[in-house]
């Protein structure tokens, strides 16, 4: 028997968005989702030409979440999950409707504007169970997942330094008003009070702690806002100290001319290094002391079934970003899958949910005080 | 009006196959194409099972294509085009079966297993009026467009020297009986007379024309077969010559440790170089004489329509290889609906075809030709 | 006339020494100096062994500098400078004594043991009239100077951000006792109270001050001794903030396995950015914003005076750590050659002199204090 | 007791010469040589001052390296070698003249200017019992001599491929009558009837034969001279067969906009494969079949003696193509001190001698012949 394609519904990313777009491919590469509905804008018109060009039935696009909620539910053909994709500020109601309404949660991350709403999300989350899932796709990277492996086997031993870092150089200067993407990003209201910590610190913070199994306890840190006029950070200096003795650094910026989006992580324990860097995620560098550095490649050969599922196609066939975002939906299919059948599936540790997002809320939080106390070691509560 | 979506069947392809997966993944990652039907193997079983895998429906999963065809053709949604992934030996049978029945072709390379099936094809084709794709995905990168555009708009002057080279490391040891990729590569009854020469070296052929576009007139050539009892080739070295003037080298290899899928091609005219490697396809290094290298990256703003058409993400958000294979679909999609209204679409000139097909032929008997006459300059004719 | 060449002693760098034979393939590189006299070490016998591997004349190898400095002022050939390479806590007394005889210096880097030492040393250079340069020898690279004139001629605009990092691999582990480099290293009595702080990070922050020409005006500091039993720092991770408004970190360490010698170096400004690293010292990325990046080499015609005088060959023939550290010695040896005719130098402000010294003493106390107090940001005073 | 520096006069080498000077520093490097007398220059105003320059006494700056020799030879601390930099005409009756007068000789390459004066020179320098060696430098780089033991230890297994190229910008136009290195190099009355093919080609190929051991039997070429008016190649296409079964490809270019001096080698046996390139020669890609690449670097503890030899410092401090020259004088020096004493030494193993010279210009003369025959195959006698 075939198994059948997971029915999603998508909350924004009409004409003119950015991230759900990428969603959309994640979810088509493996053939395992089938967009059959969405509230893809607020503007009447755009939500019908948006789910036009999406081939989505006329009769399901709808311009309100909430209705959609309600209409969807009637159907026998209705929808199993929805994928939130819309600014910040948004993430909590869609996700608290959805989650209420019984529906599965697919969400962009960071999970909320705030820290109060991911802790109501995650009462909410824990008692509707459904399933929610966070979209830091950085964790799904094959070779991402191999690096965490590498750390449980403890080919690193017990881990010292993580140095991870995420620069971009796009909001270098102040951005134009119709840039959309940055008009957003930059607007406390939409965004959070974290402007770059929010976009991409968040995802430095969970790649650290993913490869490293370590939660960070403390953190001190100096924001900064370097664009004149600038209602948010842009960029982010921060030490980290983790509950299992390690030390960090995090950097990230949206001001560094000629980083496109650098994201890199370097953790070093008594026995080994790994390097790691996203523009190019198909290396990944395995360093014994006084060895010679090994360039693990991408390839199904590596040893990790973890990293395996991830691979399309052989070493030397780069594959990127969207292969990567696609293993997270790939992942959370067979997730769903296992569900409807009353199973919990090895994967759920794979795919980050909602104690990552409070995670990384507590973060952003932390980072924020500390920054304002002049760099005060703030622990993540 | 949304447009609709290209209905297509696949021949080859089933379960156990490699690049009939890849290429429904590139159908697929822009949501142009719908797979309908297919004659995903000789084996009835296999066939069934493999279209369920595939969502076809039971009644279009066929085991032969000229059922298929014929079948098809009575439905009101009918296959559009057809998807050859067959071993070489059956490309020929099968587009001939389409093309005579009047349904669109796209076929993985290279495009026949001899010359004179090439021209036979060629003749078809042309007596046809179908559409016909050669899957020479490795040209439709982005930065590879925009290198060919570099060359048109004399940004290297003209042009002296080419070094195009393939080398994997795959075949280094006599393959396992059981290595169904393998075996089929090194029988000259499925694969032709040509075995790395075929297999990749036509792909670095074809990028070496279709970046500098220049035709090779002629090349000189030493073929081996290093693994003993290996009936083709596994390793090629040629000269090449131009006929506007450039000169070139072409190595493919199998038989190169520590070489995954190294295309490579370095371009150098009176006034600049160029160099662009598979394995990160998201840079182009542009050399003006006697001034600093320039790293050009795959992101929207380079100045190339063509390129930036190839891109779903921004710059440092890698793309691959799947990516790369998706933009011809992507291409004939548009190409497809410009056919239906009766237009020529101007991508036409950037997605390889029959002659491209029939080029790489006149390559191999070119190369095969000189080998065994020790390497005297032989023209491709 | 040809320039005579300049006359130095040796105090330190006897058999079993590292960086004393750096110091002497410097001075010979370029022909500019003669070793003619040493105190090469205190025990008599090591003394005149390694003076004879040298070929400095029997009646010239002296066991105490005293005695040397005594000696060589009473002949007509004597020494004109002295070049200081024992362990840190002799810098000092070392340079005290030529000084106060008149006799310039040349020192390895730190320039003192502590802080109070460096400010009496200011002092006593100060009014001895005599030349005191201190071997920051990472600030000599041809691509390092090339990276300060791009920041002094504003072609990076106003600087925000620096990330500077000095990672070593070779104290992960306890150190054996017979580790002679190791052990004075890690011994607060001879290296000071700073371990990797001082021996690395204080290289790391010259060249950070060097290449933005900006003061580092307080800092805040999470010093870390990793290996049990080990009485200094073997990690350092550190935020500055400097007076021309940028902000930066600073990572070094000595237990980050597969790393060598990765003093790296990142500066962003409003206009472009910058990155160079030591491991290849032959390139330097400029990357204005939103343009590809530029890799500028080593070689002539980049246009900097003062980057071409420390090349020695043409482009594309590596030059390294010997040939940047030689470029010191040249600077110098025109400096000399300048003063003695009663003139200065421009070179004079390339070469890390006493105020650097001083500089990176001051740095050491303040990262030392900060760390102490749970990284309270701290002024260098 | 401490070992003589050697006494060695230059002849070439003057102002404004480029080769001399990279000579002397790699003799002065080790500080094993002395520079006592020159014939730099045949212009006597030229010689004096050059001497002058060099710290040479006016007494034994000549103008003649025949008188030179005959006023040497009645000195007590007369010379004891010669360095032989000219241009290539002038490398056969320097060095019969010294050879005749007992003095060893150190030549830069190619070894004369046509095969006949090397077979010539290849006599006298049997008969005379001097020592000869021919400064191939790229061959002294530690990591090279390192790759050379690794087939030497059967950790390639038996090879098949190798992949040499050598390609530089630097004569992309043509050059200014004033370039005086440009202008002999593109002169066959003094370089000779080769051009790149002489000037640079045969280091591709010494390297090539130096790391695998084997010799190059026969070849098939393709010269070229693409800029108008140049009497010789400006760019070489061969394909190499050698005597061990292995083939391969060298390419050598002065027409390559955005290559500096791309020496670099790949060779592949049946169990791995290495790669190197000169502007990076501090690593080595050692490439087993199906293992992740392991990155050697030069190090001290790589596990090799003679690379061992060739390290002034520790891994992570580049060394370049100075250290690599230096390498050759330092291995000259122990092989002389070694004659000396009635000694064969073994690192006369190591260092490129009469006979690399005369297999260089039969490469010469059998890629000269190829060429002109429409690239037939020809061996090299």
């Amino acid at each position: 028997m075939t198994t059948p394609r997971i029915r999603y519904a998508m909350v924004g990313g009409g004409r003119g968005a950015f991230i759900g777009a990428v969603h959309r491919i994640a979810a088509r590469m493996d053939d395992r989702f089938e967009l059959v509905a969405g509230a893809l804008s607020s503007n009447p018109e755009n939500a019908q030409a948006s789910a036009a060009d999406l081939h989505i039935a006329a009769d399901r696009a709808y311009t309100s979440y909430e209705e959609m909620l309600r209409v969807e539910k009637t159907r026998a053909d209705g929808i199993q999950a929805v994928v939130i994709v819309t600014p910040n500020h948004m993430h909590f109601p869609v996700a608290k409707a959805c989650l209420e309404a019984g529906v599965d949660v697919i969400c962009d991350k960071p999970v909320t504007r705030t820290l109060e709403e991911a802790l109501e999300l995650e009462r909410i989350v824990k008692n509707s169970g459904c399933f929610f899932a966070l979209t830091h796709n950085y964790s799904a990277y094959p070779l991402v997942r191999y690096a965490r492996e590498l750390v449980e086997r403890g080919k690193l031993g017990k881990l010292r330094v993580v140095q991870v870092e995420y620069p971009q150089e796009w909001l270098t200067e102040a951005a134009a008003d119709d840039n959309k993407q940055a008009s957003w990003r930059t607007d406390p209201a939409r965004s959070g009070l974290a402007g770059c910590l929010g976009d991409i610190g968040t995802h430095a913070f969970q790649l650290a702690q993913f490869i490293t199994q370590q939660k960070v306890k403390t953190v001190s840190a100096d924001l900064t806002s370097f664009v004149d006029g600038r209602p948010v950070d842009d960029n982010v200096h921060a030490l980290l100290r983790f509950d299992g003795g390690a030390k960090g650094m995090l950097w990230s910026s949206q001001v560094a001319p000629g980083c496109e989006n650098g994201l890199r992580i370097r953790v070093y324990g008594e026995k080994a290094g790994i390097e790691w860097a996203q523009e190019n995620p198909n290396e990944l560098w395995f360093c014994e002391l006084n060895k010679p550095r090994q360039r693990i490649t991408r390839r199904g050969d590596i040893g990790s079934d973890i990293a395996a599922r991830g691979m399309r196609t052989p070493g030397g066939h780069p594959e990127g970003y969207l292969e990567g975002f696609a293993n997270l939906y790939k992942d959370i299919a067979d997730i769903l899958i296992a569900r409807q059948q009353g199973e919990t599936h090895f994967l759920q540790n794979w795919v980050p949910d909602i104690d990552t997002g409070v995670e990384g809320m507590r973060f952003i939080q932390a980072v924020l005080t500390s920054s304002q106390q002049d760099g005060v070691w703030t622990p993540l509560v």
